[in-house]
């Protein structure tokens, strides 16, 4: 089968022919429908080198992933073949206190994952291929009736990764909150779907480019602003008595967005940053409001995968998707480095 | 001043002249722009008899009330007089714990309060007159922009206690799950809007009239289902698996509906009574799914009913209201005996 | 290897040989260091008939079993031979939403579990034999430092239970609360450790036996009571202002001490009801204090058995136990039945 | 009477004669049983210049006050004359959402408070004198039984600012869990009591001071380190598989510490900044464990108030306290700073 591969660090990935994968004992084979492509593989590409992380080219690029069960490893239930189903990205050691939760993403026993940090496409080989050799039944969840793998797909990264920074602050977005999104691009504008969708609390969105804006107010924000100067001001001024937001959601994470979001947040708020933008903020008594939880998050759990694939079954997050084919995945790592893609670029095998 | 008084238990109200309130320490007088006629002032005409509860007639009615500040009494801050305000119904000690909290439904010293376990139109003279004496300054909420005194009023109950009901179970309602509601009447139709509007969780409403049925849809109801043998059985079958609604909300609270409510519960889910429907339900370990909470509701707390008013002033909640003079209000209550109002019935003094 | 196993409803049990279990892929074979005799061992084998439960004998005794890793069938990560384990008892489908967090207990795809709504010793062979055959990995614990298996089998049921049952309401017991334990027997004296180690609530406990009332002292109870016409207001005289208990904890279960429980919580309180004493508390609009949650409980989490394993270790909750041989297994019963075990019986095989 | 007055920034406090207090309406007048000398007094006296916070001298010193209700203003209910209470020292306006839950510390109107952003002590009079105004009842807090002034006063903020920071993290701390206190002065130590009477997490002390690390294990700490070089390997390793501190509060806050905080916490841990120690944590995405939530804290609720005099009536939570009396005062603040004085110096006037 064809599979785009990396090769090696820094370097382009390669449309190349691999064998199929057949699974083993407690694995799983998935004809994969639909592999999102990711900003963060261009990273991988073009930024890593030896020892950044512990795993190595060559494997399969893809870790946003759906399709159709294809075979079954020994011992694996309640899956059937040909079933729609999504793949959970991170891969952890299915035995630690947070795997057993589905939190992968925070397993503390890397030594015993398939790799350790990491997951299809990331070390392991993922989705840019006709199949997808998945080491562990968990990680399959089957689709809602509604979703299709082509919308399915992004919807474990770009959906769960803003899905999980908006439901640990719940608890502070009762009617009358506000919540703040910083940069309306790819994750942003699904928080902002997320946000409405879950509850009733105020979003204001802040872009320094027209066509997020635009974007966020489609996605339902109530209120729009450009970055600069004023932001600060003009956010505290629209939340009742200047009281800041409760919660900030840094999509950016740039020194300019942290130090915005600070100086936006309510007392007692949440700030929290997704945005992998190399930005610090730093931290003292009277350096940001009092109680502000700053927190960095990194992608979500397992159940919380099949939670935002209701919401996305039901239509109440759309992420924007433009889709190729698995000839063209190349090239669509080229038109993402120059910002020639509208939305998610999916590759359909 | 004219208000419409409860001389005597077991009698209709009368329309009778009175003294103008003035404020004492503390105390604040609302010029009323609406009060709500409540069902549950026909229980107050008809059925209440001395000793029933701690308190006896004369009072004037009405204990959903919103206007605007009249006159503040010595050592009142943080109001003006003209502003337009909610009055939060429940009036309790003011210094126990629950009601340092603004949680004056559960005061746990009653005889510190102005009447044990009641409040304005509830022993004390209520809204049904053209001025109304709120003996804490506390009680007096002010209105969010966008919210009058006419949309605001029933909100304080009708709005307040479905609200406070689901706020209860917001846990148990993430993507994917399933409430449930008994009776959509003049609190279940909010109950579904609240629902809708602070979760993503689907709603199925219930009940045995068509046009409550179609009150439901209009709401947001995802599935509006007609009471009766068969309901159980299509309610399981309208959630993943059979297992059951997270969370059911009875508004009618008689003995079929309870049975209905605990046999279509998923396990760990909730069941709330609100109905004061006169049913019992009776619970062994083995007759209510496993760890199905069940427990009453009564009214809301101060700061939900910050937050319900939010809601109204965006429109997310609305309950249906039909408006009518003070002089009309006699008759009001006849009609809505007779299940002749459409909506809350909201007088206008 | 000997094995003690019920050969059919309404008999007793008998020691006989069978043959030693071997692992099957994702399947572990435990070495039996201790196997707890439980009072529902004897409903089994005295109550029960065919069609009361999905599933018949014969199979061998013993839910709550701790010993040490024997042998491990394919695929299996995570555990070594020879390290000492606990044995999670609820044996589910491994699957559903419930199962993958470890609450096999509320199982949602009981078909595809080993036996529906059993495990070990509940319609599977269970540790009352020289080896136990655990039909999934996930299901063995490993004890920590500081525990051995002749401590830790009665923790996995006797203390996993009240545990879940005190963990529900750690929201509801911040210091100055108060916890009502009714019935200070086998799980009981445990839930009075438990409160004392996880919370700063003051416990009551209440018994009809005075040597129970001892334990619950000995236990770390605050006050213990003796049952009776008096109990309810000697409850409400010792908690502040006479509100009443925030939590009750009914490990007996009867109609006597569930009317007690209710009569006894405070408003918005919890009333757990643990005991399968066969009673039915009436519950209506105004038959129980407002708000108060009554919901049942059954046994616990996979975590939380984590959870209560570190405690057990650091002797912070210990289960009176009294230890027998295998071959006095079908005595203990007997002596079981008659009341005749101090604290609870463990077979050591 | 006599009052220990702060007459300019930047001057010793000099013990003068004053008026005695009358209470207006609403207002309280208190004796006072005890008023705590707190370094932050030192800050005051040393540091502090016109512009740094929104008021001046002069004003009576002490914000941490209990003794017995002297007299009562007009319409003030729910306390006695002659009855022992303590003080909740941060006052706000009364009416914010903040201040009606409580929560004074974080006033969002403190244009309308009576001084902004201070209380007692702190702009206004405060208790080291032999009468203090309250100018608002609801701060006035009963004691529970068992706890006299001199024990109270110093709960009221060093009891209640480790209260508050441990009881944010009470969800992080079931048992298995591990707790780092950094810091085992005049807050910490308390602090290891409130973790030790609160939860069944492991409790960690570090400091750089053998009599400290005493005092760590007199007060319950499992382990007490030596902080350093090696203090985070140390930590680290006594943590199950070395993956840190579930919750670190620093109660020193200055560079070093909050390094050493972020280095030894587990991922979706918290890190707590109580210490104004002036040190900065910068935080990047990959600076800190993923998901820390760091945040500081300032004080506590009333509430919360209400909790730890239960623990200190009880015994669980004992401040080490040396009394001295009003005259000493002057000489106690010297004492203070020379750091002569064991324990929470509390002046008895």
């Amino acid at each position: 089968m064809r599979a785009l591969r990396l090769l090696a660090w820094k370097s382009e990935p390669e449309l190349v022919e691999v064998d199929e994968p057949t699974p083993g004992p407690g694995q799983v084979v998935v004809r994969v429908g639909a592999a999102g492509a990711c900003h963060s593989d261009l990273h991988l590409m073009h930024d890593f080198e030896a020892g950044a992380v512990p795993w190595n080219p060559p494997f399969t690029l893809g870790h946003e992933n759906a399709g159709w069960v294809h075979a079954l490893g020994s011992g694996v239930t309640g899956l059937e073949v040909g079933q729609p189903v999504a793949v959970y990205g991170p891969w952890g050691c299915g035995t630690c206190a947070r795997c057993q939760l589905g939190i992968d993403t925070y397993c503390e026993n890397p030594a015993g994952a398939p790799v350790p940090g990491g997951g299809g496409g990331l070390g392991l080989d993922g989705g840019m291929a006709e199949y997808l050799l998945v080491p562990a039944a968990r990680h399959v969840v089957p689709l809602p009736e509604g979703l299709d793998p082509v919308q399915a797909a992004p919807l474990t990264d770009a959906g769960l990764t803003p899905y999980h920074a908006v439901r640990r602050s719940w608890g502070k977005l009762p009617p009358g909150s506000t919540a703040l999104v910083i940069g309306v691009g790819g994750l942003g504008h699904v928080g902002v779907q997320i946000l409405k969708a879950t509850t009733s609390a105020r979003v204001i969105a802040v872009d320094t480019r027209d066509e997020a804006l635009a974007l966020a107010r489609e996605c339902g924000a109530d209120l729009a602003l450009r970055s600069g100067e004023e932001a600060v001001a003009e956010i505290r001024a629209a939340t009742p008595g200047g009281r800041g937001a409760d919660v900030v959601l840094d999509f950016v994470g740039v020194d300019a967005t942290l130090r915005m979001g600070a100086a936006s947040a309510r007392t007692v708020g949440d700030l929290t940053i997704v945005g992998i933008g190399g930005g610090t903020l730093p931290v003292s008594y009277f350096s940001v409001p009092y109680e502000v939880s700053i927190q960095t998050t990194y992608w979500g759990s397992r159940p919380e995968l099949v939670e935002v694939l209701d919401l996305g079954a039901r239509g109440l997050v759309r992420p924007k998707i433009t889709t190729f084919g698995l000839d063209e995945a190349v090239d669509v790592y080229r038109r993402l480095q120059a910002g020639e893609v509208a939305g998610r670029a999916v590759i359909v095998p």
